[in-house]
C-alpha cells in the first residue's frame, strides 16, 4: 500500500506549477504549497491506521475505500461516511484527492457501459483498466471540468476564440492532442493524475469539445497556475490561521498547451451525445460527495457557534440559540439529503447512483444557506471577529498582559483560551478563508441554478399533477405532460 | 373487520356536540359535519380494499396498519407510508382518525414500560389492554392534548382559575373525576374514543394535572364545541370547495365538566415526572406523523403550482420555475426528514422511536415555510386567486358564455377546465381553507419554538465542540458541557 | 358637495351586476353587496366632516382631496396621507373609490400633455374636461386595467380569440364600439364611472387594443360579475367577521359586450406607442397609492400581533418580539418608500410623479413579505386562529359559560374581550379574508416580477458602474451602458 | 484650514501604537498603517477642493461640514450627503475620522443640555468648548465605546475583574484617572483625539463606570493595539487589493493604563442615569451615519454585480437580474431609511435628532442583509471569486499570455479588463476584506438585537392597538399600555 513518502516522492516529477509569479521547483518543500500536499497526504495515513478507510475488493485486494464501486445503498452510505470522516479529521476541510477522481471514474464507467451496450466497447475497457491502475497504485487524483467558457451566452464552437473550451486539435495514430484551459481545478498541482471531462451538454457542432481523458500531472504542455493561498500566508503569523496552516486545498487554472493523450487514456471522444450525460453523472456523484464533506465541514460551524456562545457567556440568550439552531439546520438538511440519496439510490447497470432529486435538494439548500451560517456565527461571536489583534501581539511581552486581561470572556475560560477560540472563529468567518469558502459553497460542484435545473428535470410531477387534476375534476391527458 | 356502516352507527350515541350555536342531533346526517365523518370513514374503505393498510399482528390478527407497534426502521417507514398514502387519497387532507390515537398509545406504552421497570406495572397493563381493544374493534380515536392554558407565563397550579389545565377534582374507589378543557382537538366529535394527555412538563405542585386517560366520546359531562367549518359551507356553492366539500376535519374545544374515568382507563396519574415525558414522546411520534401527512399534502401544492403554470402558459418562465422549485423543496425536505428519522430511529425497550433530531429538523422546516408555499402558488396562479367568480355564476346561463370565453388560458385547456383548476387553486390558497391551513401548519403538532427547543436539547454538541476545541488548541473539559 | 344619499341613489341605475348566479336588482339594498357600497360611501362622510379630506382648487372650488393634481412633494404626501387615513378609518381596508380613478386620470393627463406637445390636443382636452366633471360631481370611480389575457405567452393580436384583450370593434362618427373583458376590477359595481386603460405595452399590430376610455357603470352592454364575498357571508354569523362585515371591497370580472363609447370619453385611441406609457404611468401612481393604503393596513397587523401577545401574556417572550418587530419592519419599509417617493418626486410638465425607484422598492418589499406578516401574527396568536368557536356558540347559553371560562388568557383581560380579539385575529389571519388578502398583496397593483422589471429599468447603474470601474482601473466606455 | 501635511505631522507625537507584535515608530511612514492615515487624510483634501464639505458657521467661521450641528431636516440630510459622498470618493470605504467624533459630540451636547436644565452647567460648557476646539483645529477624531465586557451576562460592577469596563480609579483635584480597555476603536491610532463614552445603561452600583471624556491620542498610559490589516498586506501583491491598498481603516484594542484626564475633558462623571442616555443618543446619531456610509458602500456592490454580469455576458439572465435587484434593494432601503429619518427628525432643544424608528429600521435591514449582498455578487461573478490567480501570475511572462487568452469573458471587454474587474470582485466578496466587512456590517454601530430593542422601545404601538381594539370591539384602557 502506498505511503506518504512514496506520494511525496512522486510529486517531484518536473510538473509545471506556478505560484505568485514563479515556477515552483518542488511542491513538497514549498513553504506554502506544502500545506495542500500534507493535507492530501493525510488520506494515506488514515488508510494505514484505520480499517474504515480500507476496502477489500475481490479482484483488486485491499484498496482505498474511495475506489469502492458503489453498487447499493450501503456502499453509497459507506462512501459518504469516509468522506465525512476524512473531512472531520482535517478540521472540516474536504480532502478531495481520491473522492473527486473516483466520482469522475464512476461516471465514466456508467457512460462506458452505455457505450458498450451500443457496441462500442473500447471506452469501458479503458475506464476499467484505469480504475484498476489508480486503485492498485492508490493514486492521488484531480478532476478538471469547468472550462473557462468565455462568453457564457455562446456554445463552445460559437466562441470567437475556439480554445475557450478544451478541444482536440489533432488526431494521431497513437492518440490525440488537446488544447484549452480549465478553471478552478482543485488539488491539481498535488495530484498524480488529472482527469478531464466536459463541463456541459454539447451539440453536434461541438464535437471537437466532446472529450474525456486522463493525464499525468507532469504531462508535457500541461501548466498549472495556483491561486494565491492567502488563508495560509495572509495573516501576520501562521498561528493566526490555526486551521488553514494545516489544512487547505489549492486550486489551479489548468492549461493544456497542445498536450498529447494516448488512446488508452481517452474515455470519451467526439461524442456530443454522451458528453452532457458524463457531465451530469459526474455532477451527481460529486454533489453527493459535496453533501458528505459539507456535513462534516458544518460540524466546525456548529462547534464555533456553540463554543463562541459559551465563551461569551451568552449560550442561553434566545437569539443566540436561534443562530445555533440555524447552523444545526444547515448541517442536518445536508445530512438528511445524503442519507436519503443513499437509501433511495437508483440502480443502473450494476451500479448505484445517489438519488438525483435528494442530492440536488440538499445541494441547493447547501449553496443557498452557507452565507447564513457565516452570519449566524458572526452574530454569536461579536465584533472581535473583525478586530482581534494578531497572535504576534498576543505574545508580545509589551502587550501580552493587557490582552490576557482584557480578552477574558465568561469566567470558566482563560483569556488565552478565549483568544485561541476567537482566533479560530476569526479565521473561519472573518478571515481570508471566509471569502474563499463563500465562493466555494455557492459555486463548487454546481451553482444554485444548476441544482434547480436538475431538480426540475428529475421531478416526478405526474404524481402531484394527477392528484390535483383528480380533485379539480379536470382531465389529465398524458400528452400534456410531454409538452413541457 | 369494522365497516363504514358500523362506524356511522356508533357515532349516533348521544354525544354532546355543538355547532353554530346548536346541539347536533346526529353528526352522521348533519349537513356540514357529515363531511368530517365521511372523511374519517374513508380509512375503513381503504383498509377493506387495499392490503397496504392492513397488518397481520401475531396475537391480534389482521388489524389496521396504524395500530402496528413500530419496532424498527421498516415499521416506522411503513407507518409513514400509510399516513402519506391515506392523505394523498383524501386530496392532501390528513386523515388523523387512527394516526394520532396510535401516536398517543405508543407514547403511553413507552411510559408504561418505564413505570413497569420501576415496579408500577398497572399502567402498562392498562395501556396494553386498551391498545388491544382499539386495534381489535378498529376504533376511531382523537387525542386531546393542548390545555386552554390561560396566562401562558404561569404554570398549571399558578393560574387564577385552577381549571385552565385539565385536572383531577375527585378520586373515587372505581376511578377519578376530571375537569377542564382542551383546545383544538381534531376530529373529537367523530371519534369513538378520546385520549387525554398532558400538554407540558409538570412540577410537583402540578400533581393534579399530571394525568392521562381515555374516554368514550359520549361520556357524561364531555362536551365538544366545533369550530365553524367555513371551508365547507363558506362559499356560495359547495362546488366552489371541491376539496373541502369531500375532505375536511373538524376541531373542537373539548370540555370536561366533571367527567368520571374508571381506573382501567387511567394511563398516568399524579405523576409530574412522567407527565412531561409522555408529552414529549407523544410530540415525537406525532411530529413524525406530521412529516408524513405533510409530505402528501405538499403533493397537492406541487401539483397546483405546476398545473396553474401550465394552464396560464407560463411554465417555462424562470421566476415561475423558482416558485415551483421552492414548493418541491418544501415537500422533499419533509420527506427526507421522515425518511432519515425512520432509518436512524432510536430503539427503546422493544420499540422504535423516530429520530428526534431529524423529526424536529423536518418539523421546523415544515412550520417555517408553509406560508412560502402559499405565496409561491399565488405568484404562479395570478390574481384570479382572489377574484374568480363563483360556480353559480359560471353555470348561470346569463353569464356562462362570457366566463367560458374569457377564462380561457393557454390554448391546450378548455375554459371550463381552467375554471375548475383555478377554483381549486382559489380554494387552497385564496379561500377559507388557506387561513385554516396556515394556522395548522404553523401550530399543529407543536410550534416552531417547540421544535427549536427539542433540536437544541437533542443535539449532540460534543462532536462539534470537541472538533473545534482540538483545532483551536483549547481544552474541552467535559465538565463544561454539563454546565449548559 | 355630494352626499351619501345622492351616491346611493345614483347606484340604482339599472346597471348589470351578477352575484352568486343572479342579477342584482339594487346593489344598495343587497344583503351582501351593500357592504362595499357603505364602505365606499364612508369617503363622503369623511369629506363632509373633516377638513383633511377636502381641497380648495382655484378653479373647481372645494373638491375631494383625491382629485387634487399632485404638482410637488407636498401634494403627493398629502395624497398619501388621505389614503392612509381613509384606510385606517375603515379597519385597514383600502377605500379605492376615488384613489384609483384619480391615479388613472393623472396618468392620462400626463399622456395627454405629451400628445398635445406633439400636436394632438384633443385627448388632453377630453381628460381635462373629464377630471373637472368627476371632481365637481364628486364621483365614485373604478379602473379596469387587467385584461383576461388568455395565453400569457402571446401578444393581444396573437391570441386565438381576438377578444382576450379589450379592443375596438367598430369606429363610428360619434364614437367607438368596444369588446372584451377585464379581470379583477375593484369596486366597479359600486362606482359611478369605470375607466378602462391598457394593461401592457403594445406593438403596431396591437393597434386595436391601444385604447383608453371611460364609461358610466350602467352603460349598455357592460356586465359585471362579482366574486363571492365569503369574507362577509362565509362565517356562521356576521359577528364572526367584525371587520369585513363593515368594510370590504368587491371585485368584478367586467365584460364589454360591444359597448358604445362617445368620442369625448375616449382618452387614447389606436396609439400603441402611448399605450405602454399610460399603463406604466398609471402603475406608478397606483403603486404609490398602494404603499399608502398598505401602510395603514399594516397598522392593523401590528396591532393584532401586539394585542394578541398581550392577551396571551407573552409580549415579552423574545421570539414573539421578533414576530412583532417583523410586522413593524413591514409597515415601516412601505412608509419610508412612500415618504421618499414623495420627497424625491419627479417633475414632468407641471405635475409631480412619485419617484419610480422608491415606489417600486417599497412595492416589491410589500408584495414579497405580506405572507411573513400573516405567519408572524399566527405565531403570536396561537392555534385558536384555526379552531376558535363561532360567535353563535359563544353566546349560546348551553356553552357560553364554558367559553367565557376557558377562553381567558392573561389575567388583565376578560374572557369575552379575548374572544373578541381572537375573533378578529382569526378573521384577519385565519379566515376567508386571509386568502383573499394574500392574493391581493402579492398581485394587486402589479406582481413582484413587475416591480423588479421597473426597478431594473429605472435604476441609475451609471453611478455605481463608474465607481467600480474607477476603483478596478478599467475603462467605462459609455457605449457599453447602452448595450443592455 | 488644516492641511494634510499638518495632520501627518501631528500624528508623529509619540503615541503608543502596536502592530504585528511591534511598537510602531511613526504611523505616517509605516508601510501598512500609512494606508489608514492617507485614507483619513483624504477628508482634508476633499474639504479643500470642494465647497460641499465646508460649512460656514456664524461663530466659528468656515469649518468642516461634519462639525455642523444638525438643527433641522436639511442639516441632517446635508450630513448624510457628505458622509455618502466622502465614502463614495474612497471606493465605498467609510471615512470615519470626523463623522464618529461629531456623532459623539452631538450626543454629549444633548446630554449636557439636559444636565444644564437640571442645574449642572459645567458639562455643557466643556462639551461646547471642546466642539469649538475640534471644529476650529479641524481635528481627526476617534470614539471608543465598546468595553471589552468580560462575561456578557454580568453588569460592570459584577465582573470578577473590575476593569472590564472603563472606570475611574482615582479622583484628583485637577481631574481623574481612568483604567480599562475598549474594543474595536476605529481609526484610533490615526486620530488626534479619542472620545470615550459608555457602552450601555448603568445602575447606581455602576457609578464608577458612568463616564465620558476625551484624550489626545498620545496621552500617557494610552495604548493601542491594531488588528492585522490583511486586506492590505495579505495578498501576494498589493495590486491584488486595488481598493484596500488605497482605502482601509484600522481598528484598535484601546487600553487605558491609569490615564489622567483633566476636568475640562470630562463630559460625564459618575452619572449612571445619563450614561445610558448618552450611549443611546450616540448610537442614534451613529446609526444614522451608518445608513449614510453604507448607502455609498452599497454602490460598490451594485456596480460589482452589474459589471460582473456584463463581463460574463449574463446580464439578461433572470436569476442574475434577481441578484442585482436584491443588491439594489439593499442600497435603497438604507437610503430611504436615512432620508425618512432626516425628513421626520425629532427636535430636542435646538437640535435635530434623526428619527429613531426609521434609523433603526434601516439599520436592522442593513445588518440583516449584507451577507445576502455578498452571496448575490458571488452568484453573479462565478467561481473565479475563489480561484483567480494573483496579479504576479497575471504579469509573469511565462503565464501572462495564457491568462490574457483564457480569462476573457464577454467579447466587448479585454482579458486584462476582465482580470482587473474580477480582481476587485475577488477582493470585495472573496478576499480578506470580505470577512472583515461581514463582521462590520453585522456588528458595527450595534447588532441586530440592539436595533430590534430600539425599534420595540420607540414604536408607537398605541396607534395600531387602538385601531384594532376599536374594530374588535374591546376596551383599550390606557393603563394596559403602561404595563409592558
Amino acid at each position: 500500500m502506498r505511503t506518504q513518502e512514496s506520494y511525496f516522492k512522486a510529486l517531484d516529477d518536473g510538473r509545471n506549477v506556478f505560484y505568485k509569479g514563479q515556477r515552483v521547483q518542488n511542491i513538497v518543500t514549498h513553504e506554502v504549497l506544502s500545506v495542500p500536499v500534507l493535507h492530501a497526504a493525510q488520506l494515506y495515513e488514515l488508510k494505514e491506521k484505520e480499517q474504515l478507510f480500507r476496502y477489500h475488493d475481490p479482484s483488486l485486494g485491499e484498496i482505498s475505500g474511495f475506489f469502492r464501486i458503489p453498487n447499493d445503498s450501503e456502499a453509497l452510505w459507506y462512501r459518504s461516511k469516509i468522506i465525512q470522516e476524512s473531512t472531520r479529521r482535517a478540521g472540516g476541510v474536504f480532502n478531495i484527492i481520491q473522492a473527486i477522481g473516483s466520482d469522475a471514474i464512476f461516471a465514466s464507467l456508467l457512460v462506458g457501459k452505455q457505450l458498450a451496450m451500443g457496441g462500442k466497447t473500447e471506452f469501458l475497457k479503458r475506464v476499467t483498466d484505469y480504475l484498476s491502475k489508480v486503485a492498485r497504485e492508490d493514486l492521488a487524483l484531480a478532476v478538471a471540468q469547468t472550462d473557462v467558457k468565455g462568453d457564457r451566452s455562446k456554445r463552445p464552437h460559437e466562441q470567437p476564440d475556439p480554445d475557450l473550451y478544451v478541444r482536440v486539435v489533432e488526431e494521431r495514430k497513437d492518440g490525440i492532442v488537446v488544447r484549452g484551459a480549465k478553471a478552478h481545478t482543485t488539488q491539481a498541482a498535488v495530484a498524480d493524475e488529472i482527469i478531464f471531462i466536459p463541463s456541459r451538454a454539447m451539440t453536434e457542432a461541438d464535437s471537437d469539445y466532446s472529450l474525456a481523458f486522463a493525464l499525468p500531472a507532469n504531462a508535457k504542455g500541461l501548466k498549472m497556475i495556483v491561486r494565491p493561498m492567502i488563508e495560509i500566508e495572509g495573516f501576520p503569523s501562521r498561528d493566526d490561521a490555526p486551521n488553514a496552516s494545516n489544512h487547505a486545498e489549492l486550486e489551479t487554472l489548468t492549461i493544456l498547451d497542445d498536450v498529447f493523450v494516448p488512446w488508452e487514456r481517452v474515455f470519451l471522444y467526439r461524442d456530443p451525445k454522451m458528453a452532457g450525460q458524463l457531465a451530469n453523472l459526474f455532477a451527481l456523484y460529486h454533489r453527493f460527495t459535496a453533501l458528505s464533506y459539507r456535513t462534516a465541514m458544518a460540524d466546525m460551524y456548529v462547534g464555533l457557534a456553540r463554543l463562541a456562545a459559551k465563551y461569551n457567556g451568552i449560550d442561553d440568550v434566545p437569539h443566540i440559540r436561534d443562530d445555533i439552531v440555524d447552523v444545526i439546520m444547515y448541517r442536518e438538511v445536508m445530512y438528511m439529503a445524503a442519507r436519503t440519496a443513499a437509501v433511495e439510490c437508483l440502480k443502473v447497470a450494476d451500479m448505484a447512483l445517489p438519488n438525483p432529486l435528494y442530492t440536488n435538494v440538499g445541494k441547493l439548500y447547501s449553496n443557498a444557506h452557507f452565507h447564513d451560517v457565516v452570519r449566524d456565527v458572526i452574530d454569536v461571536a461579536g465584533g472581535l471577529v473583525s478586530t482581534l489583534p494578531s497572535t504576534l501581539d498576543y505574545y508580545n511581552q509589551e502587550t501580552h498582559e493587557y490582552l490576557e486581561k482584557y480578552l477574558r470572556g465568561s469566567g470558566q475560560f482563560s483569556g488565552e483560551d478565549r483568544f485561541k477560540l476567537m482566533r479560530l472563529v476569526r479565521e473561519m468567518v472573518g478571515g481570508p478563508v471566509t471569502g474563499y469558502m463563500l465562493g466555494g459553497m455557492i459555486h463548487a460542484e454546481g451553482s444554485m441554478a444548476a441544482s434547480k435545473i436538475a431538480m426540475y428535470r428529475e421531478y416526478d410531477f405526474k404524481r402531484s399533477e394527477e392528484l390535483v387534476s383528480k380533485v379539480a375534476g379536470v382531465k389529465y391527458p398524458s400528452h400534456i405532460d410531454r409538452t413541457s
